[in-house]
């Protein structure tokens, strides 16, 4: 139940129905009749979005605008976007109330046909070629790889699952619904669907709108009422999608921080995240074409992975992208082993030799025929190092290259001294895994090993690939994954003798 | 022993003997006479705080000031302050010579009886109403009720207790009153208690001083001498006493990061801790009103739980509070099991059915009579719906309180299988506890259940709460509760059969 | 490989040729003949450390107007440098062509005598006193002290080490000189030496360069090729060389983060720490001398550990010091018991009665002869409280140090428990350790004891000594000592019943 505030109907209908509304109360004068109409209400219904938009540029800049910037300082890449939109700023209309036949989530609302859920095909008629790219990167299918994935699913349900007690063994029931969207399928994505129509009190009056499953989200890996893949929103934060946002490291700890995937705190401690905190006050996060050395004087995520970056002489460092494995040619981390990336960024067509959706064969040997070729990860690995080179010499560059590759080599090599304790437990019946046809995630045992690979060899590479040493030792890697592989040791000796 | 700076003597006895300083010296011309008179010598003896308090708006408004403000802007609740205080702005002796004979702590110095420490009773002579509301809150009674819980008071003695080996068994001597200063009652409050009068060596000559045990300490459920509770200081830093910095989630994080609450780090992986972090640079954290969308544009942990939060156009989405869980329907933390809050901020008067100062069984039924009622949990929720509102549709908002219900249930449900396997070991005497009328918290196994609701189903809930999804998977939570209960069903297996 | 731009060969060539540049082009006109043909090249071929430059104090400031300023406003301590250097600023040549005979290093680079590596000799030139002191600092003495240390380099290799499983027993390869150098030798520092030269493709042209062992590397104890040991890159970032970063907490916290040292994480929970994450914005961290109340409100790590720090009224609070342990009498980490400071940095001439190198017996009883004495201790305590008291009363300052007091003791007695246990386990023939000659920190149980003290004891010092109580009760701290001394228990009553 929302409060009721029955006064603010009169003034929003009497604005409403004269359709006047000064540009200082709704924006610029070039904000659509539309989008006015919408903010007519929502500033008191949702103050805090429409003020936050009201400093985006969005608001303040038309696609004719946009559209008239030099290649290198342009941020839209539609070449002939939809007329209607070219001599207005991008309001609330211009994203709600555009492709409404695609969109399942469509609803009637004061008249006007709107969605709630904004998807990379909206996003796309005025920023085509970062929504392809974005579909080929592998968190467009965040959710579809690891849904169907019968191994990696299997992790999920007995991570999630509720377990119970009876006495004598422990059960485990399906997680339910809410926990899922709220653990796995909150950075993954969730698949969103239309279940009906409800009536809700307003603050303005009782009005229908459609029940969303599997909502909120915004997963990058989401499958959209439209059915398009991904969420801008994960990175790019509502309503400001401020460019500065997506750029900072905050945005992307929110999903790779936690022991399975942490760049961020590999990142805070290594020379570039010091220099990042201690002097960001003074870089220009906002800036297009991002001058090296000029905008800023030491890289963020999106600097190597994602962002358009110039020298001040108007050089292009490296090429904006939203593929954004398209500079990485090894994939560290959320598999057992360390491999060169997959062709496609749909996994679930991987078949290892024991015909399970893996990369790479139980032993640490890579599935080939599905991962890119030696070409291609030189050329991922050139592009990368355009990068380092606009402060380094190609003496450093090339020697930290070449400590990460001996790191995957090694910690590989660990890995599989862990995962034949693993075999040899089974093997010797003291736990029960694939060769009993069990899970191999339910077991204590079982649970440590896993974190032999998923926290601790992923964050040694992690912090060989950037730099970060500390969190590589002790903070949760060489120590713990040396330590890990003595106690399955000893746990199989005790178990096995 | 302090440096002697005898030549400062000389200067500050004149400037005394004067009474003259300029206002550049001492701040503006409404400074008191008494408190130019602690500057004179404070300014080279402590230079540090009186530099910060200078800073202050306590060194630049006198109380006329305050109370001539509109309602939204005062930041005084006093309606009749003290005569005297009213046209002066408040300096060291108005915080420090108040109330002297309330104050066991008073002693002589140069002349004025003053108390070293500023209770909520001093504060309340002009902020009365958030000195009122702070009584009402649980953390008002931290100190009494971790202290007066025979439950808690045993883990806390576990915790800190100095464990021996006499080649036998384990021993234990109780924690000295340094560790308990410094661990448990650094955040949980002291009882400060004046215990005699010492002579010390200063910048200007030999003086006395109270001896006081108990001290240093800022904890939130300070016992002080003039028998108040609480320290304001704990959240606004002297002697700034910013309200920018009670509004930052830094000052929370003193006290909640650990993993025994861990709210900061969950905000800091949620969408509104990255735009807080992001974006943060641009907002303005010392507005009073504070405009939603405007100001900021997402919240931090006081938006939510302090603040007096309007929109642009004046509507007051959230009175300000300083009771801080009177927008809040769950007790998420702390406890065995998550349950509706408490009536009463005085925990130590619950009694659950096995004569324990709990709020519920060891099944986790609530011991209702003394939590809140449903009408009182819909009340709170409410309320703390209205801010999330300001920016989020009635589905959003909606969806994510339904995933909190359901993680309470399931976490709750997911402890009650730790506490079976626990129950089982002690019914098998494999462990020692209840049944044998031992400690259940010294012993390994003991420990591994502890952390199972104390760490894991704690920050699952945290998580949830706070939209920070990534914390409650891998960090701390889901994976490790259900490793937890996979290791205690492994011990126990082991050690029963 | 690197990308040739045969285009940017032409225009420096020129550009080299006329030897004309302008001001804004080049940096001020102060800059050197030598340093203006560097950047020519360098503008384009490492933009960002050029652009990086600019904005140092060193690209605008020349030695003679260094010299011209008060002591206290002084950044450098030279009292006679080199008369080329007086009129210039100090740019690429002013460092990495000087001192060419001492460097091995040294390769010819366009007709220049290149060293790629700076090191803390060629800082002297203009900041002997800084080199001075930091000779007499443990950190100089990082890299020796660990790799001529059998007991702790034994600790590295088991750490670091490559373990593999041959079905029966666990076996250890050495660690790769790579893995290292990203772990251990990060912060503790390489050994740099030149491997001969290798002709390299560069931007303009094939080009020879030495090869270098040990690269990149910039650990504080790094041996460098003129003989050396340091890197001031550790701290002052290259190529700002800000005082600003050197000055904030992120630099420390690349290297004393974990949980091995983590500083940072109990600074960044301490009432000092929040007002710095809240308050920093307004403070000036690029201000010499550092004045307490005015330029910050609370300190950083270099505050109470390097800074020069004064009041407004130019009273000396504490001298710049780059010892860094002459404020601290306790050695607080990375010992298996909290000790007072050694006397000499090179702590690979202590010997204790068992022969070991370490600074205490195995009982945790001080090999005194080779650490301060009390007097030393004494001053080192006052040194430091000098700078408490800029804020806080003697009775504050006092309580905390006798805090700390009991804390060190109560932490050693608790590590002395651990390794009773430890001791018990290795006589009983259940672990084999020194009693069976064997390393004491390969087995599972063995990593169990180190974690008491390297880990657990070490995070409760850390967090009396910085006030920064929540890290040490459950985050790393009381919770998990506790815990290990009854997980020990019980594993040894297992092994040994």
């Amino acid at each position: 139940m929302r409060r009721t505030a029955r006064d603010l109907i009169t003034v929003a209908a009497i604005a409403l129905a004269l359709g006047v509304f000064s540009a200082g109360a709704l924006g610029a004068a070039s904000v659509s009749r539309d989008s006015k109409n919408c903010i007519a209400c929502h500033e008191e219904a949702t103050p805090g979005i429409v003020a936050d938009w009201r400093k985006s540029a969005h608001a303040r800049v038309t696609m004719n605008e946009a559209l008239g910037k030099s290649k290198l300082k342009r941020r839209v890449s539609a070449v002939e976007p939809p007329e209607a939109l070219k001599a207005v700023v991008v309001g609330c209309a211009e994203c709600h109330n555009i492709n409404p036949k695609d969109h399942k989530d469509t609803f009637d609302h004061n008249a006007y046909q709107v969605h709630v859920i904004v998807t990379p095909k909206d996003c796309a008629t005025c920023h085509p070629t970062e929504v392809t790219q974005y579909g080929r990167n592998l968190m467009a299918y965040a959710r579809t790889n690891l849904r169907n994935n019968p191994v990696y699913h299997g992790l999920a349900k007995e991570v999630n699952g509720i377990h119970g007690y009876d006495g004598e063994t422990i059960t485990r029931r399906e997680p339910s619904a809410a926990t899922n969207l709220e653990s796995c399928d909150f950075c993954h994505g969730s698949t969103v669907e239309v279940a009906g129509t409800e009536t809700r009190e307003t603050i303005m009056e009782e009005m229908d709108f459609p029940i969303l499953k599997g909502w909120p989200n915004q997963g990058v890996g989401r499958v959209n009422p439209d059915g398009s893949r991904g969420a801008c929103s994960a990175c790019h934060a509502r309503h400001h999608f401020s460019i500065e946002v997506a750029r900072k490291p905050y945005t992307c700890s929110e999903c790779h921080k936690g022991p399975d995937v942490p760049a961020y705190r590999v990142y805070m401690v290594s020379k570039h995240g010091n220099i990042f905190s201690s002097l960001q006050h003074s870089w220009d996060f906002n800036a297009v074409p991002w001058v090296v050395g000029k905008h800023f004087t030491a890289p963020t995520c999106a600097t190597c992975h994602v962002s358009l970056v110039t020298s001040e002489g108007g050089y292009v460092v490296a090429k904006r992208t939203h593929q954004m494995n398209d500079r990485s040619e090894w994939r560290l981390f959320g598999l057992i082993y360390a491999h060169a990336h997959p062709k496609s960024p749909d996994t679930t067509i991987i078949k290892n030799k024991a015909g399970l959706p893996l990369p790479t064969e139980l032993t640490g040997e890579p599935v080939s025929a599905f991962l890119i070729d030696a070409k291609e990860r030189e050329n991922r690995r050139l592009t990368m190092q355009e990068l380092c080179f606009a402060c380094h010499s190609s003496g450093w560059v090339e020697g930290r290259f070449k400590q990460l590759a001996a790191t995957i080599r090694e910690t590989n090599e660990k890995t599989l001294t862990a995962t034949k304790l693993l075999l040899k437990a089974w093997e010797r019946g003291a736990a029960r895994g694939l060769v009993q046809g069990d899970s191999i995630f339910n077991e204590a045992i079982e649970r440590k090993w896993t974190e032999a690979w998923l926290f601790y060899a992923n964050s040694i590479r992690f912090s060989s690939a950037m730099c970060g040493a500390d969190y590589g030792v002790f903070a949760n890697g060489r120590w713990y994954l040396a330590k890990t592989i003595r106690e399955l040791q000893d746990w199989v000796e005790f178990k096995t003798k």
